[in-house]
């Protein structure tokens, strides 16, 4: 079987070319004479992955020396618990702004460390189906931060520009859609992403972090639970998910070989384009819930007109190699995740599809 | 350049059999069309492969339904904090026995969620050299658990012989030893390893929980941070490190086509036999500085006459290909480490150059 249409909404597809390349190298990784798997993290060939990996990061992100990029394990989840554990005690509030089921497990965790002003949200209005504007948003002028999801895997909706919020600094889910536009780092005091949407295979956690805000860190913790041992230790305080940095630092080069930020944007508002522009083609057919505004570029979401269509489309499409269709389970339908890797000539194709669907069975 | 003999402390050497297997279909898992990475952690392909591993993990240590197989990240330091989270509070109690650096770090991390009673440290008299006796440790009636570090791979020191205690759980962090040889689970609570050593890549942390202990969990945690969250969800709450998994996976076959822990025990005994009879065999010139009963089969420590005759060791021994024989920075001297993968004829080649060294050099 040839390797197929990966809609996957994570663990998601990888880039060929990187995959070719860890492959190549599996059992002798740069004539080391053994795998990247079985080197030590403290030799200077692993440390140099790992360095790089950092280093492109920061170069993509256009950020300097006054963030640091950690590689943790543990994905967002974990993070759900370290930002509040690292910045709020019973006397100490924060922002949480509610746009869908990844805000809510956020804001949960949160709940148990601090005081949590919920700054907005979208649930009882549409069902998620938005983001919210910048003159809903009730900040709290004492907030240590205000928390956002850049985008909503389950319900397609995606933050177009971030709000604005003074000084206090953002943080920021950005599991399903960070590296894929343009956007301004600096009112982030932290972001963080699971790899295996954008970056990489599941396994680790990017976090970059600013220097002040580090500084506000609680060190009282933990010592594998604080942010400042991970940033003192440049991420080997242990061992680090050793691979799976590999194949970010692989990835990272391949979006830097894709121009970067500016080229990711590009290819994901042409992606946006041609599916959106499909949607908007067959209306009564093809129907997205997502305000115009608020429409997420990495899951497009969308229904037909009955459940049982919805399922031959699946079936059909995952036939004709288009894998993944499946909405989330708790709103049904259909979703096409399609994070940096890619291309519009994937989605082009699955245009055609969608087209000789519509026609057959409108 | 060729494979080469790799003695790395962890991450360390994965059998050639199981990278070939990774490598042969990284771009096609199982006739997905797409690589393991790119698996969704809810597809059957990849939970076939995540309940494979459990059960092959299950087979392997011969326990039955009464425990769970948790697949968890984070690495033993993650496990230094969420033991004691979970089972501690101000007025709990546990015991741990302090045997190295990675005690320590274990203990540093218990003792901000409990009382911790240290029934028996060996670092006074003879720096960590030894494994304390049954009749040396003070063991408190009240501890919910009993700690211990089942192998030290800075001082090369393991227990040969699990302690008793009784009623009370044992909990092991068994990262460097795990699966090396033939043991009684059933007095263990918990233990935990970091995949690194004797599993596969790092990135993936096993911990095996006897239901008993598991229901005596706090269940009042951050869900990531409670073992009931794992348990109940089958490792799969969040992402679980999938490709990482899938390596645990087919090493563990590798182990059950290799005889199990009858035959690794078999395999690191005739290791022990080869290199510590090299050893003893130039005595005044190679020196290890371990009690003999409490010598270690998974790293072996020793000694040259000088710190020049050392690095001349180091030296030589890269260049005749045996990778990673560089003592930890803390100690010094030389070390061997030999987890399940290496094989005997990798220490025999080893043994000819120490006899070899020694003459030349004696």
């Amino acid at each position: 079987m040839e390797r197929v249409c990966n809609f996957n909404p994570g663990p998601s597809a990888i880039p060929l070319e990187v995959l070719q390349q860890a492959k190549e190298e599996l059992l002798n990784f740069r004539g080391s004479g053994i795998s990247v798997m079985e080197t030590s993290h403290r030799s200077k060939e692993y440390e140099a992955v790992h360095n790089e990996a950092q280093e492109k990061i920061k170069k993509i992100l256009g950020i300097g020396d006054d963030f640091k990029v950690l590689f943790l394990q543990g994905g967002a989840s974990l993070q759900f618990v370290m930002v509040p554990m690292n910045y709020l005690d019973k006397d100490k509030r924060a922002d949480y702004i509610i746009t869908g089921y990844w805000s809510e497990r956020a804001l949960k965790e949160a709940k148990r460390f601090g005081t949590i002003n919920i700054a907005a949200t979208t649930e009882q209005d549409k069902k998620y189906t938005r983001i919210p504007k910048q003159s809903e948003l009730k900040l709290d002028p004492s907030a240590v931060y205000v928390h956002l999801t850049s985008n909503n895997t389950i319900f397609g909706t995606q933050w177009a520009n971030f709000p604005t919020t003074g000084n206090i600094p953002l943080v920021a889910d950005m599991s399903s859609d960070f590296l894929s536009k343009k956007f301004d780092p600096k009112p982030f005091g932290l972001m963080y992403a699971g790899a295996q949407k954008n970056l990489g295979p599941a396994g680790v956690t990017v976090v970059v972090i600013r220097d002040d805000f580090l500084a506000k860190a609680n060190p009282d913790l933990p010592s594998v639970l604080t942010y400042h041992t991970h940033a003192k230790e440049n991420s080997l305080y242990n061992t680090p998910p050793c691979f799976a940095v590999y194949v970010v630092y692989l990835f990272m080069e391949w979006v830097l070989d894709h121009g970067g930020l500016d080229g990711m944007e590009k290819r994901n508002q042409e992606k946006g384009g041609l599916l959106y522009g499909a949607i908007d083609k067959y209306p009564g057919y093809y129907t997205c819930p997502v305000d115009k505004d608020s429409r997420s570029l990495m899951n497009v979401v969308f229904r037909l007109p009955t459940e049982q269509l919805e399922d031959a489309f699946v079936k059909q499409g995952k036939a004709a190699g288009f894998l993944g269709l499946k909405g989330h389970r708790s709103v049904g339908g259909i979703r096409v995740s399609m994070y940096n890797t890619i291309g519009p000539e994937v989605i082009k194709e699955l245009v055609c599809f969608m087209e000789d669907f519509a026609k057959k069975n409108g």
